[in-house]
């Protein structure tokens, strides 16, 4: 699942989700999302689930996917709400479902719900042929705890771990990707790093620490930057 | 609707939804915020969908309600995820539901789903005889939009107008208060104050703002200070 260390921008391209999240994004900001999703080949749109039928009439037959996220940002709905909101989504045309972990039963040690939880939404995703990403929120956990959460996406058959939200105090850093990699190490899960990482440069180093999808709102930018600097290798 | 000016400390306990949304609250955290409910009177806990259900049974037969949120904090749903959620959660043993606007739809001017988003919360609640208020989150509009989203409310049937999730820029401002308790006056709505009411002196300049409901996560020490302050009066 690893991405070559030295990647080309189309490459880097087709391993961002161009994310627009923010509460108040209004369909004019989620028209230009799709037109820069198109521009630059992006691997997807991520948005929130209100944007899912619009991104996948304004997407029509492009290669770009609808991304959504589920319980999201808190995480702490019960299973069947997550469930719902998936098979919603999916059906309202998101290739893609980013769910956010049950973060309370995570620390108060109730692996049992945060299992049942991811599972319920694994199911939906397979049902709709979707995949299934979950997020830990890296910055409010213990080292220990991050490793705990990785073994349950693992477990109960999730197709990625993703470090954060980008809606709480922190965001991906390269210990914490590092960290994930190893946790999931050749059980065939990606890792998606996100938020915070707005330069090339944050980019790049997400991915020689094992992300293998980036999920950001600075795209267009962290790709100029990549083509600028593939141009000045050339010459 | 609106409160006395001066307050007895256990009229102000009967103001306020005692509140925990932190996503890594566990439930040893929501016990503690159960008992102490109990203990002062508040009026309600408010608490995330996932903890409904354990509320419900903790408080038992004491007068305490449980409270919730739906489409929290970024109300960025479809209306029939947010009515599903607020027909789970009333199911769980919710009696009031905080359900967030359409921020994207209602800065983007798009005012009939914005009234649909409501009117849908609504329907569920009222078929939960659960009362419905209405998060516009103030921090991120325009005084007009303000007003603007006070009167699909109205329209709506909403039970309540409410400031702030507590997760955005900003939390509730006495300028805010006035503007929705006039926006909404004589229409039956209340108005409830959230994000950083973190004192006693927060909560009555709130409750002379025009504000019927406090959301908070400090009553406890609120109440503490009400107290005192009574004490030292009667001396």
């Amino acid at each position: 699942m690893a991405l070559p260390m030295s990647l080309s921008a189309r490459q880097l391209a087709q391993a961002i989700d161009h994310t627009l999240l923010k509460p108040e994004a209004t369909p004019a900001d989620i028209e230009r999302l799709c037109a820069e999703a198109r521009r630059h080949r992006f691997w997807s749109v991520c948005v929130n689930p209100s944007y899912v039928a619009l991104c996948r009439r304004l997407l029509g037959r492009s290669s770009v996917r609808v991304c959504t996220v589920v319980g999201f940002p808190l995480g702490a709905l019960p299973p069947a709400a997550k469930a719902w909101e998936a098979a919603r989504a999916i059906r309202d045309g998101a290739r893609e479902i980013d769910m956010v972990v049950n973060l309370g039963a995570l620390k108060g040690g109730d692996e049992a719900l945060v299992l049942r939880d991811i599972r319920a939404v694994v199911r939906a995703c397979r049902a709709g042929r979707a995949l299934c990403k979950v997020i830990i929120e890296t910055a409010l956990l213990t080292d220990a705890e991050k490793i705990r959460a990785c073994g349950l996406c693992v477990k109960a058959g999730a197709g990625y771990v993703k470090s954060s939200t980008g809606f709480s105090t922190g965001g991906a850093t390269a210990a914490d990707i590092a960290l994930m990699s190893r946790a999931v190490a050749g059980r065939g899960l990606g890792v998606k790093a996100s938020g915070g990482i707005r330069t090339y440069d944050d980019a790049v180093a997400m991915i020689e620490a094992g992300a293998t999808r980036l999920g950001t709102s600075a795209s267009v930018r962290i790709l100029e930057e990549a083509r600028a600097r593939a141009a000045l290798r050339t010459r």
